[in-house]
């Protein structure tokens, strides 16, 4: 399987080359960066001296076309619009980052986003969650990656949403992550003696990754649901970790939450579940595809407690991808995402 | 006025020490410590070099009482009461950092803690958050210094519960903290390598601050509450920062929110209001005695989400002890407590 | 006093801010920045709210002059040039925290940074380091604030070097600093992730540091001395650490060191001696004006090993500029100087 | 391929597994740790659940010559003396990661250690440094792994010194690591709160891993050499970064060094050099085996500044202890060892 990234020179693009040159059954062809043509893959990361001797083109269709049979489109969301057509006109399959088809409502995506110039390719994009919708995505074309805040909160709630042992109006998730997930562009935000030592909220209420959470639940319910969301920034590299809170129903006992959890990942080779009590840290994830889950029932106030953490560049992002690429070519789902997490 | 420190040797010990030693009313003559007796402060913290000459004294009450007049014991749960009853039979004042003073029903002490040695001095200790309790402590001869994380998610939500302007049953406190509200004692937990690109919740529904987060709220609203509170640790030495979540009751209004903060910290030296939607990092507020305090409500949910941060040794413990020594001692309220945080 | 800053913004703005709010005898009237002006200097850095009114100005000569009667200047190199014969032409007192004034000969200052536009003033300028030039500097007009590494290098080498205790041809300084050396200004090397777990040398043999540790160095010795100097970046937003070797003559023995280092610091309350074979960490120096510094001969290969640490911010920059401050107004060294360092 | 662990409780053991476990041609059999014993490994690091389902057992040495061929010791000294002897009487090849069979001169380890208890095996071992010795590896029964800072040492200094390029009495190395490379017991040393923003030296001129480097280096040269060395902490999890001065010896062309660089690691996998002015970081090596190297001659002071960057658990230890596995067992040299650097 020959496979071609788009945008290949931020962070999620590295981690798409980390992951593919040691792939099994896909190999790199192509790599574009509009701004970084030209140069070679391991000069501007060294880290992949030996690894990568591609250099980055421009982002051309036919050429693309011409290497590749899968896609990935590692851009920010309305560029990524601006070319996926393109992509999917000349057969190739696609594997998208940016949010552009995330949605199955445009509405939705051009109230948090802006005006979606291909609604009609909506319909047959699919949310690329393994754990979800993975036989959809076996036969997609086209696959909306997901964000990596709403990986993993979506993991964290699905059991007990889809089991409907929840109050649908008392979810509330506390995401933290890492800088990495600002991307490698350069700001005040990520400035170093910015970050070191300083822990905050940003963009409380008002996140895009909003909505993103909230079609997937409603979806899994089977009723509308809005969930408070606040995101913040960890002063550490890698890792997200989302503290999901739930109101339990009547009647619901700590045992009934336990056979939602075991049942709904049963046969996720992904997710890692901890039990009750046992609450997992980001390092233990750390470099891998695992979304590793744990909870408790707070009895003296009715709440169940939710924590997922995950890589925010794999599982969040690039080995999430690889892992939608496998599904669509009929690989096993785990192909090329084995190894284990760093620690420490 | 001269103090002394009985359990100096951990870092809200180092903290009273750096805060005193420059305290324009105070001055430092004793301090103990059962481990390290013998030793000078300087030589166990050379930072400290210039500034302590003390050597750490076994802690004998008559010492105590030829030497200081007014005492912060800085020692564990448990430890505490052993010590407390004598020095206030010597007629000094005393600001207890542990938890042993901090609940006005023994019972509740009892069933999180331990069985209360001295039930019959409750009555008599203020809980030393000033923005509560100002003008007792102004009398006290007992504080019971408040804990870090309580003294944040108090300060987060008291304006709004005191006014009754929400739901008292939907409180959610998620807190994050540095490493060194852990203490300077060794073990895995705070191992660099453990800590470093980790964070993790712990004790979920079980952490021994939310009774004293309940005992405060419940005394503001004038019925009883109970919170959802997790703690986490973050990669970073200093601060806490509580998101503390409450559903607002029908018909109040944005404006009614910033009023109920403006009014009730009209007089709070130590309190910066970020106001609506400027949302407070830990490294503003590092090394000092400030808690700065943002809040956003998000209509879609009809939840406010408060944001407030605070070093936790600082205003999280030391600090805040020193302030209450300012009060016991008709000192101005911010006295050695001035200067600037620390940035970067 | 009244002083005026140019050039606030950055973190040695920020630094000469948090130490002036609170110096007994100075008073901040004025601060200038060319992008900040017009917005606050507490909105700008939150942590500076209650300490800080001040809205950055144009740096206009006039106006400058009539707010104060010392300026700092914080500029880059040549930016300085700029401005500061025209404040010395009103009769302003000057400490100039770039490298435009720290040269006694312009050619070596030509050959390493730029043209020289005001050459003359270098005779009147003095290099601003109070342990070699304390009486020097009373009487100044303008003082070259000395380089962050400079400032430890040569504080390490100065005492065997002036007593010609080494063999002056085998100076090598291998240092480490902090990321705030790099300045507030934002680009992928100050990038979280670039940092974080990253440690790196850089500039190997050109940094433009290097001549002004042998100017200083040479004048010691009465020789020309060349050093071997090289910089590294430290994941960590503070701190200097210096290790420094040198060749023992023959017949030199460890107390000659000693009593070298004893003799030569003697009156000197901003250096820490930690004797032989205790090394310190930047740690017990960071947020203080302090140089700690430790030594060892290395008996095997006749080596002398120096390890000096400061505050690159403080003693490397904004400290050290108010220590200068002090002497010129004839005020004690230390003044607005003694809070102790801050740990952890 | 069957192998086992000796003492697979701490970050080389973890480091060991994670490596093995994804080998092409190694089946990991059997784990031992004395304070673990009875526990699984995946409990005891839950980032290795799904990977490693072994139960930590006594260190039997027929228990494992039962499952294993060849057996990785991963002791403290003194400890490793204890075992080695009788794994290598049950015809089992070992790959020791402690000091006590890297010295040839049983003198030098007692006058650095302790009494050595099996002298007479130290001409068997093999120092496993396989750019040294490949061939000599490949016929070992016992391979002593080098120490992670001699590692990065000799690697850099080698080829000049082989070449007799440098003046033998110059070589200074200056090395700093982060913490993991001091275990994962706990000790103030690694707590969070005293690593983090510190940065310091430690046992200047007496560190034991000097005369290994010592050795090595004096081996290439064909005469005695002695190193200054001197280690520090970094504040990150993983990494070398280690610079070595050394004197030009007259002639001495900066072309010369680059051929002796080039020449010296022509058929070297794992040597990735940077050429001359290209400095690498620790980060674009972590998580794997390679070693990054790049130079500098200092025209001013003729010397020659070599900077080597390697990953001090993986080349530093576990990941040179497999590729010494490797040539002892007919098998590519980096087979196990071809993942990229992890980064960021």
């Amino acid at each position: 399987m020959r496979v071609a990234i788009v945008g290949a020179s931020g962070y999620t693009g590295f981690e798409l080359v980390r992951i593919l040159c040691r792939h099994p059954a896909a190999e790199l062809t192509l790599i574009t960066s509009r701004i970084q043509k030209g140069r070679r893959m391991d000069e501007f990361y060294p880290a992949l001296r030996g690894h990568c001797q591609l250099t980055f083109q421009e982002a051309d269709p036919d050429a693309i076309a011409a290497e590749a049979e899968l896609v990935f489109t590692a851009l920010p969301h309305q560029a990524a619009m601006d070319i996926v057509p393109a992509l999917l006109e000349r057969s190739l399959k696609v594997v998208d980052l940016s949010a552009d088809y995330r949605f199955r409502d445009a509405g939705v995506y051009e109230k948090w986003y802006q005006l979606h110039q291909t609604p009609g390719l909506l319909s047959q994009a699919v949310y690329g969650l393994p754990e979800l919708y993975r036989e959809r995505i076996r036969n997609a074309r086209l696959v909306g990656n997901p964000g990596c805040y709403p990986t993993s909160v979506i993991l964290a709630a699905a059991p007990v949403v889809a089991n409907r042992l929840v109050d649908r109006n008392s979810i509330i998730a506390d995401s933290k992550s890492g800088v990495s997930g600002a991307g490698r562009g350069t700001s005040l935000t990520v400035h170093f003696c910015e970050v070191n030592d300083g822990f905050k909220a940003y963009k409380v209420g008002e996140h895009r990754h909003t909505p993103e959470i909230e079609q997937e639940l409603s979806l899994l319910a089977g009723e509308a649901i809005a969930v408070s969301f606040t995101p913040h920034l960890v002063p550490m590299s890698r890792g997200i970790l989302s503290t999901v809170y739930l109101n339990l129903l009547d009647g619901v006992s700590p045992a009934d939450v336990d056979r939602a959890f075991e049942s709904f990942y049963r046969d996720s080779p992904f997710i890692r579940l901890c039990g009750t009590g046992d609450l997992p840290s980001t390092l233990q994830v750390r470099g891998s595809n695992y979304c590793d889950i744990g909870w408790r029932v707070d009895r003296r106030t009715g709440r169940l407690v939710v924590v997922a953490v995950i890589d925010n560049l794999t599982r969040g992002a690039s080995g999430q991808a690889v892992c939608n690429m496998n599904l669509m070519s009929g690989l096993p789902e785990d192909a090329g995402l084995k190894d284990p997490p760093w620690q420490p």
